[in-house]
């Protein structure tokens, strides 16, 4: 399997572990250092793997209805690190219908014993946030 | 000099360029690949030397009253790959008074030659951004 393919699908792993709210494959995804960060869009930076499965912890409590769909993908990196590119699409369901939000990722990863772990995810809105397109199900 | 003194020295370099308009320097700062990427607060991501360059010089035409002292500075990284996580105070100086924001930046760099150049900048918005600071300088 190419480089570009085993970072793409632990990239695949990580937002499973968001769109299903499964807190083990979150744990699995992340290399488990102290200088590991994570930034979720607004907040202040999460430094080391506890205090960022924390959070994640917390964000699956009242996640059953958001799902995220990955586009413009782009994977970038050389010599034993690679990060990819990605827009977040955030899908959240309600009874008045569906919101979209745009989030931008950075998602960096690093080989540890033969895997691809994520050493870094930065995600902040993008402009589109304040324009959120309503598509009405009613 | 060590790998974590020369990407600060890089890192550096990025904020003196912003902080004294210097397109020359901020061209030597970045690598001259077209997988680089930059998100300034709020904007769509830019790929490619040419569209970055391009982006900063039009944000020097407006930014001699614009400032930016760091804080909050950690280097992680391995491999020839290195991240800077740092926080931009951005003060805004105006006839009313001194504003400051607070941005938080990764800075990923890459060693190209024996130099470490920027491949990466994604900066967005802490949440203090809402509650601006006013040092009234009146």
């Amino acid at each position: 399997m190419s480089v570009e393919q085993e970072v793409l699908d632990a990239n695949q792993n990580f937002y499973q572990a968001f769109n299903r709210g499964d807190l083990a494959l979150m744990q699995s995804v992340w290399a488990q250092h102290d200088s590991v960060s994570c930034i979720h869009p607004g907040w202040e930076v999460l430094r080391g793997f506890d205090a960022i499965i924390s959070s994640w912890e917390n964000i699956f409590v009242g996640s059953e209805n958001l799902e995220i769909k990955l586009s413009d993908i782009l994977v970038t990196g050389a010599k034993g690190m690679v990060w990819v590119s990605c827009q977040e699409n955030l899908f959240a369901m309600s009874m008045s219908g569906v919101q979209v939000s745009k989030v931008h990722a950075t998602n960096l990863f690093e080989q540890v014993e033969g895997q691809w772990k994520m050493v870094l995810h930065h995600a902040s809105s993008v402009p589109q946030l304040s324009r959120q397109e309503q598509i009405n199900t009613n």
